[in-house]
């Protein structure tokens, strides 16, 4: 909800791939929606792994002459959006190992639940962690196991649980992991002259590949000797893909488990819409920019005009300075304007894709009315948050989850809608044709124990 | 089109306002889409005025640090686009001159078409240029003008032809001045507490200001002890708005000359779709973001679903690496993606703002016949650009110009179109409902002698 | 001393030599000592002139990428110490004039009496000013002139008053002029294919140069056409070079009016230590850098050992934090250290080359005091500083001066000194055999008019 | 030799101390001599150890805001240099790990020679290195053992060979060791409020505090609970105090093994001179700054006037180009400028602390000889460097040293002397008054078995 949500990674990687650092850096760019705090690529020559990374955007980590410098076929890479407490110059990944007889690269997209009991085991064995991430986990669990590297990689899948696509690279190989759940999305791709790896598809079609294959949960594939060889470490695998990474996360061009993101948003705006017989508005707008498509589907299920009500300030530069006291109560307006012409005088149905906190919804509903509007209708596209998430979304806890303390009726009071309507599940489930979805934020059906989380959730 | 047309500046000031050049930082933010290579503020305090100035966006240009060190209730503040013979930092705005007397500040927007004679006779006089900006000939004309500050503001308005909205602030006095065509917008509103002065309303609206003056042809505003004084520094007035304004450069948010942007775009897209009648095609497409508003007036009118069949990559950074050679041919992908699961089999109708050398055009035509689209019919929300542009927009000269050197057909066939149209003019001025607009970029007829750009024009 | 008195600036320029600026770079790396604070160069490639400049260090300006882009055999470069209001980057030097029938590049070093004077009719007669050094007054005098350049430019030097030592550069000449004063140095000398042309003849030296020419007052020197032509601008000249030069400013590899800086401070040492003929104490040291030479002249001729004292952290960086108000006193401790094993429980001759507030003094006596010296008997390798200087040296208003309040008996007192003692203005001569100096900051005896600095003056 | 050795370190630490992270700060600034490629401080507030690290100078790296952040009364700070292979961020210290039951800071002065052997067996043992540090050996060691925190780290030492002198920080306590030979110092001093410990004592004087305990060969000093407690963690101790830090790292205000470091250089050169009766030169001259003690000893001793022959340049700013083709041969001047009035027609002394390669001696001498010295007469301070260095001094392989390869003659002759001599490893015992030195650079004897470096040697 407008930068109230955040993902905490994507990862990308290039096999048997000319310049893989290059290719890789453009694939990072294309998923940088996943993340912006911090970028980084190690690459391979064959021999040796050369590892580059930094705070910021993937374009201004990597100048021409970084990137020139990395030479290889092979290469992993990561961009990363840091919690509040853990923006470590030693969180940002790929994290790499030197070890006397070869280098290990790991980067990964998710969240670890049994972390803080691998982390005291681990340590209690004598390991020492530099940083918070779980990259560094993986990385020693990789290392404690016995036998081949594939081996040990497969082992080390088994021990953690929790929501995971990582991938692990040594001189000559590379190593793709989807956890057994299929929580968060991972594909690959021929590329032409090897193969590319991504969070999501959306880095294929700027490299003008439009075929690629899902990791399967439980499933690890193996590129070597230029062969590409797929495997289940689990067999005890289920279907809860992220609910968030259609409402939310992935971008509108990239397809997860099959279905296009943009045409789930479009269903969800048909199927609110839908709902909506007896509501006469005069215009549909979205909270740009996850919010378009759910609006455009929702204006043409209703026949209601869809418009520009909303105007993003796209120039967020790197540094955005907090507004004075003055301006506090105004600070959306700086990242988000009203378009006064466009609403002034009309009744409104706004999309948005989800309510965290409630303070943003109550700021743009506002904004509106000052600019005119005489009704809003708020319409959700996703079930009413009340769980937060322990697979990698960054959402809040509990007690600040609107949804967890107020009923629909009491938000709608809150934020000054006229009207307020969320989504079901059963809708949700309907909009992704059948595709098993992780629903723990809007349900707190979680599909794995908790482990140390539990406590943090009884609270 | 999509990067190929450059507008060079916006403009703000703020009189008698609390933390004005705080209210200038959040203005220049607003007007960022005029200008992202530099950023300036000068502010006064009465007394002394201090200028601050560097390359960048506003935000990252300004840190807390340096706003919190500006201090007065005067500011003025520009934005900047360069084109690439100009990047020095002497052409940064604002302009100060340090007289024993007291102080100058200037900002400005657009283009003076006797610029070359001005340069000649002042140097003739004595003059020195440190740079190659229209801001310091406005300057060295102001000072050489004998009388008040007001008269020899006026003087010198007079004195200059072409496009011009600029602001001059001495320690206590603030002159807003708009060049005798119209060719470039300039809007003030009543603040809080004081004045805020703008190249385009959308700044007011983020400060939650809904109601504003804009200046007409050939006026000048005085703000000074606290009152407004218009005035008119010519009688020999026309009324030529920038058609370019609409189509492409203003936000859509922002209401020019009584018309907002968003609504005139959609009514373009919508005249479009009325000459579509026999057009059966499955979708509607804009290329993001300025033809999004035309895509959605033309599917409206046509009745045809409005799809995202195209994704901008959001994150351009500070420095972004020109692709290696064999990346060369796709570098429109990097920033321009296809949604192959939307475009695939299917017939699209591509809406666009306008073709300047083609290039552009032909890769995004190729970019979604490569992701499947069947056919792709180019509407174009604009007539043909067969001239270039002596006020401010950095098109191209007339040998790069497409529309210059082939017929519609010759175009259509380059850019690998299956159909292509273009808005004629009398449909523009539809769209405008009859503000009077400069067309010059479309029939070369120029509102202003051209002076010694008139050679150029004739090669 | 150590940190008080500030130069102004240095200039290097560079006529028919190949990679003018690259050359122009390591000689002003060898002037850095002159001015850290910024630094810039111009360079001509016979038709066009461009212009880098920045503030820091010359290396940290130019980077090698900077460098390589400016083509040219004809280079003008500046480094600059900048007063406390003057840090704008519009001071910056060089100074550039973008005419339409050529560019003029000024760099300049000294200081101006008749600035202001200059400045207020320059201003109205239309002339306006970006920033306030004395560089853009002399652009101004030589751009409204009549006639040749070079006519202009003798004329400009009789228009200006003070100290000053400056070189002009249009596309394909260079211009030297030094003051009827000689007030400040600049030299000459031939490079191996052309000529460099220089503040101080130290950065020859560097280039394996040991042969130069120095300006006499009163001259400008032109390179035109591969040719080298001494004129006299003025023939009301004089010898007045400022003997802060040789005390303090210079580097000790520099003939300065042929005479060796190294050389004239050994012997100051000299002439101070045969009026100690009773003094007996342990050792001799010198407060670093610009003292050593000194020490070791009196070591010399005392018959006493001259022993390191005190150590000088060369570690400045670019940016030195503040110390806590905790650690305020202990300030000067951070750049110089004593070396107590060599000063405890000795009788300490300590030679510094001036006082100014003496704060410094002080501290350093109970550095070394603290540091378990028994006694510290200050010689000071100049007169008694009673005078601001106008001609470019930043020493002190007069009331900051303490030699212009107090006895040198207080002074002693004041700096917890056992006994103190300065040259007197006989012994300087004395040390400079003959050469003409001006002594206005010991005597007062200034030898321009010092126009509206006269008020200052006698406040 | 002029920029030819490098130390690979200094460590300081601050136990119960106010802002310990400023104290720190300061304290490497003081020992920036000793590495200037990064700089990094871990501070604990009790509870929590916070790590700031970066490349370049202390200074640069620590502004006032981060400073400010670093909340504690405990603190270790390091200073780097790093060799060609090791600059990647992963290799700057402090190392700090993050356990479930509290964090451990490491910052190492030093190398340790079993550093291969013990990577392996560790990585045997599932651990991963991220870098290349000794650091990261020491702190899996000490994870690794059983026991207390203070069992640990002396088990630690006692797995280690080779120099060092490092710190170990947590939550509450700090641990100082030294090697058991003795090689690296390590001293601690009380401070007004608790205690500082640093490598070099010069870091106490700048804070004002001129007494200070040396820590012995094989000792542990540990900082808990306001107490401090010596213990030794070996018995099987000797004194080896590497003599580079004597001729060439320490500061000269350092105090080593109760020698202060420039009486120890001045005692070398007053040696030199004992030798040279027959030799009648005309000025002795050092190569600055670590040679002029020396030079000043052997004036004295001599008889013969000691002058500044040479002048460095101080401005060395971040990022020095590297001349070009036509400058390479003069790259020494650049750094270091004769001063031909001091040099022309005189028969020199030239005293410079060692010889490494030869080529910048035969580059000085050159300087000389081209600015008109007749004779130059080289004395090294030192014995031939003749062997490798494994215990943290970065001189050069075997084949690289040219005492390795020539005779005394054969120097003499390379470098164009017109004689050399250097000090016996008599004399430099003389000079030390009989402390324990390491000699091995000098004569292959090294203190400690040298596992994989053996080979390095035998080759």
């Amino acid at each position: 909800m407008f930068g109230e949500i955040h993902e905490e990674c994507g990862v990308f990687g290039a096999y048997r791939v000319d310049n893989a650092a290059s290719i890789t850096y453009y694939g990072l760019h294309s998923l940088q929606h996943r993340g912006q705090e911090a970028s980084g690529i190690a690459v391979s020559d064959g021999e040796n792994i050369t590892l580059q990374k930094g705070k910021g955007l993937t374009v201004d980590v990597f100048q021409r002459e970084k990137l020139d410098s990395m030479v290889g076929r092979l290469a992993v890479g990561h961009v990363r959006y840091s919690t509040a407490g853990g923006q470590e110059n030693e969180n940002i990944q790929p994290i790499v190992s030197k070890g006397h007889n070869g280098s290990l690269a790991i980067v990964h997209n998710g969240q670890i639940v049994n972390e803080k009991e691998l982390r005291i085991e681990l340590e209690n064995e004598g390991a020492i962690f530099q940083g918070t991430s779980d990259s560094e986990i993986i990385l020693h669990l990789i290392q404690k196991q016995k036998g081949t590297l594939k081996e040990r990689v497969m082992k080390t899948a088994n021990r953690i649980e929790g929501a995971f696509s990582f991938l692990v690279m040594n001189e000559d190989t590379i190593y793709a992991v989807r956890d057994r759940h299929g929580l968060r999305p991972l594909s690959y791709a021929k590329s032409k002259d090897g193969y590319v790896i991504s969070s999501e598809t959306c880095a294929f079609e700027v490299m003008g590949i439009y075929e690629s294959v899902d990791l399967k949960p439980g499933e690890i594939v193996e590129f070597h000797k230029g062969i590409v060889k797929h495997e289940f470490y689990s067999t005890n695998t289920d279907n809860h893909m992220c609910a968030m990474e259609y409402i939310y996360f992935a971008r509108p061009d990239s397809v997860v488990e099959g279905i296009n993101v943009h045409a789930f948003r479009k269903a969800t705006g048909s199927i609110l819409a839908r709902e909506d017989k007896d509501l006469h508005a005069d215009i549909v707008i979205g909270v740009p920019d996850s919010s378009l498509s759910a609006a455009i589907g929702y204006a043409e299920e209703a026949g209601i005009p869809f418009e520009t009500g909303l105007i993003k300030n796209r120039y967020v530069g790197r540094t955005f300075i907090q507004p004075t006291q003055a301006m506090r109560d105004r600070s959306v307006r700086l990242k988000l304007s009203p378009v006064s012409s466009v609403v002034k005088g009309k009744s409104i149905v706004m999309i948005d894709d989800s309510i965290v906190r409630g303070t943003t919804s109550r700021r743009i509903v506002q904004l509106l009315k000052d600019a005119g509007a005489t009704q809003v209708h708020v319409r959700i596209a996703s079930p009413v948050i009340t769980s937060p998430c322990f697979y990698g979304v960054d959402t809040s806890t509990k007690d600040q989850l609107i949804g967890a303390k107020m009923s629909v009726e009491e938000i709608r009071d809150y934020i000054h809608a006229d009207t307020l309507r969320f989504m079901t599940e059963e809708e949700m489930k309907e909009a992704t044709h059948g595709v098993g979805l992780c629903l723990a934020c809007f349900n707190g059906e979680y599909c794995t124990k908790l482990f140390s989380y539990q406590e943090e959730l009884d609270k």
